[in-house]
């Protein structure tokens, strides 16, 4: 089953191409370029440079949230016009939990966090289990640096994500066991969206472009100022 | 310090772009088309989607060997190339050594094994220290995967590289504790290529583009007819 997969939830993109667990090509970058810029043409090289069309894969994934609204809207965008335009199924999946398959083959606890801004990160915590799946601890949530502290404490976690150099700085002293993933594994994949996407294509709990939705968790800033205005509170 | 790095030594081809430790962007493929058509291509898409030059670049690193004969020289040809045109200094380095530092954060023996055809696998054995880097335990070898299985026996190993898939159904029943690297992480990667390359680089043991040789172990097999067929042997 060829799976087309996008990570464009943070600062960095990838596309991968995947043939069941097995990546037949990928593309990543981390460079602070605009999405809406890179992520359709990586995933044209992709394709073009293995020779296929999008009308010769089975289903598109897509990370689709939490984190940066933008990020994922072009994210989810783009896999809604692939799958509209091919007719074929697509799933979106949860950002957090993809990243914690970066970790495949590690075992102990993981803590996925992306950079939610105003002392926030997004947060979900997994189990490593060597090769087998990563089990989920947690559900997907945004939570305070300062309460994620309290939560983890003396206890060792891996940290991974766009947001886990940040959080190393600022938990590492109340925290004196987290570990930053390595580098080459820190940030988003899109292997990961095509794992978690796959059994749910294999078990037909696939979407159509029209039913595919972005999972923000908060609303945008502009819509929370909106109605704090609307409310009355800072209204001019 | 930014490098771009090639593995072009086994079925899979890949480049990637470093700063440091960091993947600024990298590219992967392995659907079984020829290195000579895809790896410049690759690298071109690669500097071209963070608007980058090789002149840009500060060297060029490669994988030299051991491995697929063409694979390599392809590789070592490019690198020579760009090395050569832009006047910046280039490394080679162990394809095995290479492909070890893919399991950077796992902890244990991982045997890097590439195949080399007629019952033999390219071997290198590193310690994996978590996020130390790998510790190489032997030199780089042909070694018939008969021998191997006897070193392993009853030992906990990983297998990592273009010939582990290979080499697990072959050695699993008398060595019933290997394991399989991650299916994200067991082909060789430009990442790891950067990584053994980096220090060496800082501390100023590059070379130009006329020392850079490969390292192919092994002569080609049709070196070895010939030679066979001089001495004698099977001469017609």
């Amino acid at each position: 089953m060829k799976i087309l997969s996008f990570e464009s939830s943070a600062v960095s993109a990838a596309v991968c191409l995947t043939d069941g667990t097995r990546v037949i090509a990928s593309a990543f970058q981390n460079c602070g370029l605009t999405h809406s810029r890179t992520l359709l043409p990586m995933a044209e090289q992709v394709l073009e440079n293995v020779g296929l069309r999008p009308c010769d894969l089975d289903g598109f994934a897509v990370a689709a949230g939490p984190g940066s609204f933008t990020g994922i809207r072009i994210g989810v965008a783009t896999i809604k016009g692939l799958s509209f335009g091919t007719d074929k199924p697509c799933v979106g999946v949860s950002t957090l939990e993809a990243m914690a398959w970066n970790l495949l083959g590690m075992t102990g606890v993981v803590s996925c966090v992306m950079d939610a801004r105003a002392g926030q990160v997004y947060h979900a915590r997994f189990e490593l289990r060597g090769a087998q799946p990563p089990v989920r601890l947690t559900p997907d949530r945004a939570v305070a640096i300062s309460l994620l502290a309290e939560e983890i404490g003396q206890k060792t976690e891996i940290l991974v994500g766009d947001g886990a150099e940040m959080c190393y700085t600022k938990l590492t002293e109340i925290c004196p066991h987290v570990v930053l993933a390595p580098s080459h594994l820190v940030y988003p994949s899109a292997y990961g969206v095509a794992m978690v996407a796959l059994p749910r294509f294999l078990a037909g709990d696939s979407m159509t472009a029209q039913q595919l939705d972005a999972v923000y968790l908060r609303k945008p800033q502009a819509v929370q100022m909106r109605e704090k205005r609307l409310n009355g509170g800072n209204s001019k």
